[in-house]
């Protein structure tokens, strides 16, 4: 069986992320690539290395209106276009939307799919979650879920590689001399995130997520993204790390360590890593969430998602180790 | 006039900042250094830029016993070597301990210089701050002072580049390749730096410090310590950063600035730079801090402390604008 | 058909890779790992994100004597250790020398995959060739047999990644601080990898490889080789890329481009990437090779010459395109 | 004494550095700065570190004929447009122009400092030499003098850090994450640099630099230049390390060293380092050159150049020792 795969934003990292993950994919079938600053140009002028059966595809200029015949369409575009470019997409091809624009938005499912497979199942509309969102909801859905934590006064602190702000940046802020050896928190008491947490801490625990708070920073690396949660609750860090591996079980994406994950952990593979720090008398629960941010974090979830709305095994394509070193 | 300078643990990062800032001092001399694993090789063979004038100076053994007539020695010793091989250190002979031996410790002076100065002036054995004690003590101290955050429950996430963990690991644990391209928390829970922000908090407050929290995490670059502090308090943004620029009024190393401080601005430089975001509604205050963690959390610190002792201008060796990019 | 394959080396980078790349390998079943410094621990104490059907495996000390049931071996000790360690393995098992011990060595083939693949099939013992000359010979042998170059006077002028000096560095060369923002040249006019370049040079040149110049460089990056080399010849670029494709026509992994070829290419894949730059009126000819020293240029070759000397198709298990970015 | 200072490209690595090493210049007063991208904003909004007294200075929009009172400009402007530029600056103002405009240009000294100061010395219109030069021709020159090796057929292959390429890149390529972990040739036989050094080789040596190949390289690196040059000659490496030393006997900026020097011994200085290795059996010696990039290859060099031309001692402004690590 082939099923005929088609990725629109192929020029960013997420959609290149896609494209070397779907170049792997054993009933994928890459037929269509779009994105508007290679279109014209063959799929191997822009990535060298593109397996040769994709080589000579040539990347299109987007316009839905004339698709090939697709089953599945990647979308990796922009946040705020997105929701109007996909619109005019034919009901019968199905779409993961790794950008931004229809979490939690009506006629889309949300896909956090190492938490929640079965709603994604059967589903023809999908919106990948964010990368800070899968991370830090990877690393609270147990504790959220068992009650040993509060969905209450959740402080998020992330970390983030360069590639999560996107291609090299034109006004020059994400140049390498500008961006290596310096590390920057943005984005303070902004909302952009947060609406996507705070419904899902909300659905996941019953309760309100008042009082979150979640303050980026970006990491000179390239890829990786570590989430730093400081939660309330008397848990001890065996009932957390406990209740992980119980919710997680039987799960091939998400690993519980007794150790603190550390980014390079998750490089280049779909996995999630989780673990925790609790000091019951101080009513502290410390929860870690470990993803690729162009991986679990992006393309390697949208795969997953893909594999699920396809009726294939989860882990089609996604079996990759992690790059060490 | 010349002040007769000594460093003890040249061959580490704090010693051989000291020695860079040392060089460049318009009082100080060095006439000592020493070292165990360069002992008898002359500093231009260990530090192949160093000024002329210091290239031909022979590392010693170090040996408390035999110091050639000194002023100053400022040592950068392992952590829990520093007790013992001080006490031989005869009377006359000043100390600015880099290392974390003598912090809060009888007879030793706590040497926070930007915060308090005037304690340091004419004692002779100041124990330098730690490098995140000192990031985060320089961020909280006006709000502690002023009432604008109370001093419990104060969540530290800090952020150092790979220096601060020591030279490259003889286990092979802070090699570039494990190291590069990897986000690392580590020490979770642990209490090692909890004493001495505990201890200062609680005499900057005049309350209890209870229910600390501190997470260090190493981040792949060589320089930089950036501490994100969530505090609680109902201050405005606007009243921090107006309590702080009243608080640093004069002094010269402390910069308030309205954006979120990057580690890039502090490096090679004894500055400190510090600014808040904070919701009143929320019953939140964030407090950022930014130090070369070589420089103000170390080795500046230290030639700062020195100038304060020997009655010299705070700024002495110290001028230097930092590197960029 | 399942073929049982072992691994001793399991500690240092290249029996890394080789671990993950027979982890995703179709006919390649992992059923041995030995490694000094892990010994004892299961797989995934070692590397956390190692494939579940994996993680159980205990690591063995390494005991020729002792081996269970293998079909293959991939070495990957110590230069100047294997030749020793390997003589005890039966006969029964094939191994794969990724050291240096065996190259141009009686009863042992040079496993030169790219140029050579029917010299390595059913052949028992194999030596994979050094990171550097891969590079270089891949990007000179359509040169050299088609006389577009001579094989004197050559100048390679090479840069890896600091993944190709090995594990961290137990005396701190290569610690993070030590050698991040740093380039270093190293062994100038040294020769231990000369004889296995010249022996080559001549065989593929029928010619002396005299003159041979070799500058290898360590770059701050993890992975990488790029080697650039200075002949003399007379032949236009065209005619370079002309004769590098015609002689890699129809093999899987060597990629002739128009453009000078980047290291990041080539990052986590078994590609190389060639490219030529000539001046026919100065007799020079500039050839380019790009390898990721971990993969083509260690354990990706050692896997392809697996698959030869298994009669398996060369591409089982190196399919995966590079990382990108 | 004070000298009155300009600075115009304010904005880019070049004329930031320079701002830099003039703030701590003990001669020097920065009164103006002019830089199109920054034009209207406080110098300390765009460089949070800047000493308090040049803290206010506003970044004037560049007009060559609305300069204030100036006794000297540095210009660090994009190649191409300097000409036009400062042809209009008066008379009465000497200029340093970093940028490479003006090197072998009538009217104009070619300031190679560290070579040639008594060509410098009293003139009014410097260009300064270009970075991959510098580095080259120091390495050279004692040699070319000596006539250890002849001016013929040199190969230069020459690796900088990403600041060589300037500000991040608007149109992405200089990103950090395509630029992290790569490793890149460029510019291969083309011809932007040589005639700068084929002009100073044949004035050098009083032949023809015919032959010379030059090859850079981006080293995923901030700061830091290395060349290492191939050249004919039969001298022995102690022979060259001897007339090195002799060459540059007294002069303050360059060190003679036997280990192959490392990119990361000059960051943040003046200092050029040079050493050779030969093989007189061969006819080949190696020569080595390094600099920070942006100092001695481009600011540090310009405030040498002006010390020279203001009859300063050459060191003024340029003691600070390399930051290390």
């Amino acid at each position: 069986m082939s099923i005929r795969v088609g990725i629109v934003g192929i020029s960013g990292f997420g959609g290149g992320e896609a494209l070397r993950l779907i170049a792997g994919h054993p009933a994928f079938d890459l037929v269509y690539a779009a994105g508007d600053s290679s279109a014209g140009r063959p799929l191997i002028d822009r990535f060298p290395g593109v397996p040769h059966k994709l080589a000579g595809l040539v990347i299109a200029k987007w316009d839905p209106e004339a698709l090939p015949d697709l089953d599945i369409l990647f979308a990796s575009l922009p946040t705020g276009t997105s929701a109007e470019a996909l619109a005019r997409v034919p009901d019968s091809v199905k779409i993961v939307d790794i950008g931004g624009d229809h979490r939690h938005v009506d006629g889309w499912t949300y896909g956090l799919a190492d938490i929640w497979p079965e709603r994604i199942r059967g589903r023809t509309r999908i919106a990948n979650p964010g990368c800070f969102p899968v991370a830090t909801l990877t690393a609270l859905a147990p504790l959220l879920t068992a009650g040993l934590i509060g969905p209450g006064n959740i402080v998020i602190d992330a970390k983030t590689g360069i590639s999560g702000a996107g291609r090299g940046g034109g006004d020059g802020r994400f140049g390498y001399a500008e961006t290596n050896e310096n590390l920057q928190p943005y984005g303070l008491l902004e909302h952009v995130h947060m609406p996507e947490m705070e419904t899902t801490i909300a659905q996941l625990s019953g309760g309100s997520a008042a009082g979150l708070v979640f303050t980026p920073h970006l990491v000179p690396m390239t890829r990786g993204l570590l989430v730093t949660v400081y939660c309330r609750g008397n848990a001890t860090t065996t009932q957390c790390l406990d209740a992980a591996r119980g919710f997680y079980a039987g799960r091939p994406f998400v690993r519980v360590t007794d150790r603190p994950p550390q980014t390079k952990w998750a490089s280049g593979s779909n996995l999630s890593f989780v673990s925790y720090a609790a000091d019951p008398d101080r009513n502290l629960v410390i929860a870690m969430g470990v993803v690729d941010n162009l991986g679990k974090g992006a393309a390697g979830h949208a795969v997953q998602n893909a594999n699920l709305i396809c009726d294939l095994p989860e882990t089609f394509g996604l079996e990759g180790a992690p790059i060490w070193p």
